[in-house]
């Protein structure tokens, strides 16, 4: 089932311990785009300048992605983002934003972004996300990323937007903070007993249905999936040298939304998220080993699934049980 | 196999965000002890004071524990540690600590503690560590704690301790700290590649071995495996509410270690290692439902092998591959 993803493109001048680089392509559209394009089509929705070309967009097309609803700005600059990573990449400080054709973004999706089956809503004002949202009311699986900015200085609006999808993937620690509860599993059944508003539903001929599925991001740790149905949580790839971490957590959620469009005929079962956030693990896992989109672009889809099954057996015991003096 | 430990054997008094207890039998040994009984005989050597009684050590008989090597320091204290943790319990600030007995502890092992095939050095100073661990030349595995601090004031000694023994279990950051290594596995790899000069080794009889086995504790996050042979990860046993954390590495010590003794007639392989790591994470996950050794003293085997079986199938996924769009 086609894509639509509605979010940043970027920038990104960066530096960690293990070098740096100017004005690479960026932004939480274009890394959720490049990896979600390894299991679907995928329509880009957002905004760049006048200094975005045709080599930037090529990186996009070359992985088969849909750009015509990339909104060139006549005059406008292409949000600029400049950070730096320390010794343990944990930490990141950001020295420079500069929003340029970002500041006033209102998405304009074509019919085709319209029609598409499965939603991702990047990091963008939630206000925005909902807007985007209603554009695809019967679209059938609908996933939403967010950011601590958001939560304190636009709560209710985000709590609005996180009641319209199916699936809302976020830092663990934004979990904690949005629901003000510390422990992740109580957090994410918290957010999984929030639904629109039964008359607001009725309104717009909705069924009340609010998020099924909560991702929690855990960095070098790896993610934690709650449904109604379980708990699962898988370790992040064991890399010996991580060089560059930006961008990581929309490339996740492209393997994960991705997988999920690439199997349109399977209920929304646990056993089908696992695998997604097996996918999502290993995509993630590749993103980290080089700078910005360096090493996606000329990743390969044999290389994922030898990752998968290394993936598989870094998990597998045997549960056997021990008789114990009880 | 019978397991000794030495360790400290305290009194903890704790506040958390659930409540607070006064004087709490503690310690590395009492928590590592209680959780290994559920495997196999363990020896216990550490001091206590005269204000140590019969009640205590009644709580360690109760579950077979052999406390014949429990000094009684006439007009000695026994070790006191004062703790609160913080909202989200990751952050502890220590507001007493008084070693009493356990300052100038030198630890004194009868003919049946030397006699031990499985050892654990609970974090004590790691000279004292290396030497105990002379006194059982012949054990057939041997593990390691230490902390912070000796890392800060005695890391010459506690290279060497770690050296001498066969499994290294530390916290994720001190294992980072001891390495100047910023990632898990680089810092893994490091202290796998540490062994005992040879001619010390020679001197002493020993084929100069060296640790093979390096468990990094995550905390809520759960616990990750290096060895030569490869990479393991477990998330921890999701709870709803933890209690009291103190004690959980020593508790998840004990399960690792207990589950190894218990297996006598199998090679030291990464299936074994993971069986115990999963017993390990299990112990660790009942003993922080409620404060102290409140929970793991009525615990049963049957609640251990359940816990097991449900840790098992949330780690589980499909690791079919996916014809992807290379």
């Amino acid at each position: 089932m086609p894509i639509t993803v509605v979010g940043s493109i970027a920038y990104d001048t960066v530096k960690t311990p293990f070098g740096e680089r100017e004005r690479m392509l960026g932004g939480a559209a274009v890394h959720f785009a490049l990896a979600a394009s390894f299991f679907d089509d995928v329509r880009v929705v957002g905004p760049v300048g006048d200094d975005f070309g045709e080599r930037q967009l090529a990186i996009l097309r070359t992985r088969g992605v849909d750009v015509s609803d990339v909104e060139l700005v006549a005059g406008g600059k292409t949000f600029f983002w400049q950070g730096e990573y320390g010794w343990d990449l944990n930490s990141r400080e950001t020295l420079d934003t500069q929003l340029g054709v970002f500041e006033g973004f209102s998405p304009k999706l074509s019919e085709n972004s319209r029609s598409s089956d499965v939603l991702f809503l990047a990091n963008i004002q939630p206000d925005l996300q909902l807007d985007v949202r209603g554009q695809l009311p019967d679209a059938r699986f609908v996933a939403l990323d967010s950011m601590n900015l958001w939560i304190d200085i636009a709560r209710d609006s985000l709590v609005r937007a996180i009641e319209s999808v199916d699936c809302v993937i976020l830092n663990d620690a934004e979990l904690r903070q949005l629901t003000g509860k510390p422990n992740l599993v109580s957090a994410a059944r918290e957010v999984l007993s929030w639904a629109p508003a039964s008359s607001e539903a009725h309104a717009a001929g909705e069924r009340p249905r609010g998020p099924s599925v909560i991702v929690a991001k855990q960095g070098e740790y790896g993610a934690a999936l709650v449904t109604r149905e379980g708990f699962f949580a898988l370790p992040a790839y064991p890399l010996e040298t991580v060089i560059d971490p930006t961008g990581a957590g929309d490339t996740f959620a492209g393997g994960l939304v991705g997988y999920i469009a690439a199997h349109p005929d399977e209920a929304l079962t646990d056993e089908l998220l696992r695998r997604a956030m097996a996918h999502a693990t290993v995509l993630a896992s590749f993103n980290v080993e080089e700078f910005g989109t360096e090493r996606i672009q000329r990743l390969s889809g044999e290389e994922i699934a030898a990752r998968i099954q290394e993936l598989h057996a870094m998990t597998q015991f045997s549960g056997t049980p021990l008789r114990l003096r009880g």
